[in-house]
């Protein structure tokens, strides 16, 4: 008889050692942490890439995932999700819709392993993922909206708050007030899960912006067109290509958001 | 005639606005970016990985990828390095010996795909890298080379002082002093990078520990046990796998590593 197996959390307490130099104290505790954990996703019976991912979500995850990786174009090409916990990882079976799994099949024997982060298992820069096409009107955010998101968002970060370690990424309306939001210890991942709980939930990208905790590389600029939300806010800074990216697809960028202040590269703010 | 081809730098200015929100201050300047930039790695003439790094010691990068990724074992097992610039991209062409050539031409055959993060392109959890072997006699390290080696590193990001979006990573002596850091936009790079230096350098990775500005994942842990130093110390906190991994493979893992003291998940440090 094989013993029942259960989803993995997503943290656990852990033994540490706990040392403060100034009056050399040594305190044993329990610490927790994030779990990171094999996720392996399928479609149908072959398997696609295998993710260290928070074992939370993942029906979320793999759905965002699957956009983000061209798999899908929207939340009816999927017709069901199986989550199948095994002892060492996790397994996510997606049935993709008959005609959406033959493009997949037929589009799979031309990709050398494509993952998530977008350059992953790609053996030669021509074949990198291509900017989202321009978009005809960028819509301009309020000032005051970016704040609310970035000021709200600690609030939305209950594992982080526990394991001081995983990214956070919110959906917010053009208010700025956050409707959803998602952790992982990959900042890619929690994206991609809250790319999949937005179309989970049928909610129009359009009429909101995103809101990470990480950096804005390219591929988290890449990751929000193909969502087609029209601006990131990012807590930390971009890098020169999530900058040139966010320019050539229409994209608002806002990164080095903070609590006092944000600095815009691409697009622009209404104050 | 084909125009010349220089290096892509590592940073560069990019036109930016500034929203001060408090006085509705905005300014209109220019910040230093980090490049991020698709970097092609070959053996012989044959394309392995493209990798988005800062284009920055690439040398050390490739070496610390092949040693990391498997591909060599040794420094000697790299007969020539070529870094070939290209329009938008850098293509780095690696010369093994023959050899070595041989054993990844066979050993290719076998993987899909596997780049730098350990897991990207893998498409099945079983495919994943196994831990390290077990060492015999784990070296504890003194809690005060610890502190000294944290203190010293961010003298040793100049890049990230002008960016603020790039992690480092150094290899320290047991005492705690820097002897190498390198940087890039992503943190396993940092640590490849850091790897290549200490093997193309000849200093022996066992006498002394790395540290580095990131989280600690298992694939940190891996790619520090492959370089057979017998510490990693990281600024933030460590992920379950990351812990179980340092456990098994005998590597003494310290994180949450401030100036005001750290925390030891798996081995220990000497008062």
């Amino acid at each position: 008889m094989t013993a029942m197996l259960h989803p993995a959390p997503a943290c656990q307490p852990v033994a540490s050692t706990r040392w403060r130099y100034a009056d050399e104290a040594v305190l044993a505790r329990d610490t927790e942490v994030a779990v990171e954990w094999p996720v392996n996703i399928r479609y149908g019976p072959l398997p696609y890439a295998v993710m260290m991912a928070t074992p939370l979500d993942l029906e979320d995850f793999v759905t965002g995932f699957s956009l983000t990786e061209g798999v899908i174009e929207r939340q009816d090409d999927i017709r069901g999700i199986r989550i199948v916990p095994e002892a060492e990882a996790t397994t996510v079976e997606v049935t993709l819709a008959p005609a959406r799994l033959r493009a997949h099949l037929g589009r799979r024997r031309s990709l050398a392993g494509r993952t998530s982060c977008g350059a992953c298992g790609v053996e030669d820069a021509a074949q990198l993922p291509r900017a989202a096409t321009a978009r005809a009107m960028p819509v301009a955010i309020d000032a005051a909206s970016v704040a609310a998101g970035v000021a709200a968002l600690r609030g939305w970060q209950p594992l982080h708050a526990r394991t001081r370690s995983v990214h956070g990424a919110a959906w917010c309306d053009l208010t700025g007030r956050i409707l959803l939001a998602r952790e992982d210890v990959g900042r890619h991942n929690a994206l991609d899960k809250l790319a999949g709980a937005v179309l989970r939930a049928r909610l129009a990208a359009a009429d909101g912006f995103v809101v990470v905790t990480s950096r804005a590389s390219y591929e988290m600029v890449e990751k929000t067109a193909i969502l087609g939300a029209p601006a990131l806010v990012s807590v930390s800074a971009p890098t020169s290509l999530a900058v040139t990216r966010a320019r050539a697809s229409g994209l608002t960028l806002v990164s080095v958001a903070r609590d006092e202040g944000c600095e815009v590269f691409a697009g622009r703010l209404r104050g």
